[in-house]
């Protein structure tokens, strides 16, 4: 299939890297405000068609999906105008800016018939996908607990995007999203109740700590931050035994112990940069006519975005 | 010193393995409601006076020092007693069933004028040394998040102590102490703000994951239970880097990690079973007349008393 890129900062450089793994697949357009840097992308990566504005693409062009790279704080602009425009889209976490947000953009691609996702790239790895088997088995009984970090150092700049509130800023909606949707992944359902403790900044949260009850009393807790490196480890304990996925949104490892039995290492690894398994995923469902993923349903982004909004209500007080 | 016994269950046996790498230290009398485990755990561990009544031992014996090893629901009584006929007391995890109890056993020390110390074992072991040097170091800048777990498989039993709110049942004071403690002993204060979610069963909580706020915008999460034995492991996030501690409350290694830098396993190891330490410490402090551990403050035993409270406040409802 053929497909545009909309944003041409990292993220699309990387998107650029994992697709030339995937037969069959062309980037025929891209999308950039400045038009300097989107030639330079072009030029880069050899993509014809270029924009400086996305409804001149979404209209022009001949792509039918759209790979959706801008800032968060566009995403809903540009995701919204792409569904209505009838083009599939796979689009950057977060999706949107807020779950009311998320629920039309849910609602917009129902209504024109198109597949929309959010990338939520850890989901398919090799070893997620192993994990998700391990779960199913039940060798371990049920997954009662996710304690999962994520936290990376980022120099504090009031202008910076990630410290502006104006700008979709902070660490929940920016990096938290990747341990909370791994706990959800894991119990396979969303979280009915949310406590957090936050370091805000000008409305901004520079770290929080978030606690989540799943059905069925699971419950998570999570730890996220724009101060710090942390592990990134996610550590899931079952009612027979723990697992241990060691960089679990860029993982190729699990470390698996029974009670009371000795610790065994499972790896399954892959070439860099591990984008293209979304992307072929992505692929797969629309080819098959599938308007969203079994593996990252629109649901489940609906109560992701709902979750993190409840987060913010507790630490913004 | 001459120390006495008071239980004569599983940690009792521990203790007396212990004290037997330490030179210098007798025990010469033990204190078991039931006669025949008493003598059971005289006749094993060659001790001379035997009581069956906790009063008698106080008044008697020429002991200096109690270690408290009887069921937790009953600490208060026989530490108090212990405290106001003048003896020094090692007193098991936790010290007692409230803020209320501890603070007035703490009141009992300094009026009687006996040293009174919380058995967190944990802190003694040698990797936690060092891990409170490196701290002070601050290689790594300062901590500023704790993830720490622990849970194990007890089979629900409605009877036993551990599910019975009357005998001070409940995974959050009898386990969740310890990860709770270990973040205290981190950032080397107490939490100033506390949220909690539980599985409770007949008002006792089977799991519980809580969430603290220390001051300095540090935070702790912590998950305990007893079903489904976890990893038990204490993950540190630093400003610029950070601190595994595998198996946290019986530790032989630190496994750390600069921001950006290779992964380092530090290993001391020790002789089992690993009280030795604290009970070593116990004995320095009382040599040296002080009333108090540096190491395991009186007000630190209050504050992790109080924080448990207000933990049961939020999960009873």
């Amino acid at each position: 299939m053929n497909w545009a890129v909309v944003g041409v900062g990292n993220i699309a450089n990387v998107f650029m890297k994992a697709i030339q793994h995937i037969p069959d697949v062309k980037v025929l357009a891209a999308y950039g405000r400045n038009r300097e840097k989107l030639d330079a992308f072009c030029d880069k990566w050899n993509i014809k068609e270029r924009y400086t504005d996305y409804e001149q693409l979404y209209k022009q062009s001949s792509v039918s999906v759209i790979y959706l790279a801008t800032p968060h704080i566009v995403h809903f602009e540009h995701t919204m105008s792409a569904l209505e425009h009838g083009k599939h889209v796979l689009c950057e976490k977060p999706m949107a800016m807020s779950f009311e947000e998320t629920e039309a953009l849910v609602y917009a691609a129902r209504k024109n018939k198109v597949f929309l996702m959010e990338a939520m790239w850890t989901r398919f790895f090799p070893i997620n996908k192993w994990l998700m088997e391990f779960i199913r088995s039940e060798e371990f009984g049920k997954p009662v607990n996710v304690n999962a970090d994520f936290s990376f150092e980022y120099p504090y700049d009031k202008d910076y995007r990630f410290f502006r509130r104006d700008l979709g800023g902070g660490c929940m909606r920016s990096a938290g999203i990747y341990p909370l949707a791994y706990a959800c992944m894991v119990f396979g359902c969303l979280p009915d109740e949310i406590k957090a403790i936050a370091q805000m900044k000008n409305e901004v949260d520079l770290r929080t700590a978030a606690l989540f009850r799943f059905p069925k009393d699971c419950t998570a807790e999570i730890y996220t931050g724009f101060q710090g490196e942390s592990q990134c480890m996610a550590n899931i304990a079952f009612e027979k035994g723990t697992v241990v996925i060691p960089e679990f949104i860029h993982p190729d490892t699990a470390i698996i112990k029974p009670c009371g039995g000795e610790e065994k290492r499972i790896s399954l690894l892959y070439e860099e940069p591990g984008l293209q398994f979304e992307i072929e995923h992505a692929e797969d469902c629309i080819r098959m006519g599938k308007k969203e993923s079994p593996i990252m349903p629109l649901n489940e982004s609906i109560g992701i975005a709902r979750a993190i909004d409840l987060v913010y209500e507790q630490v913004r007080g």
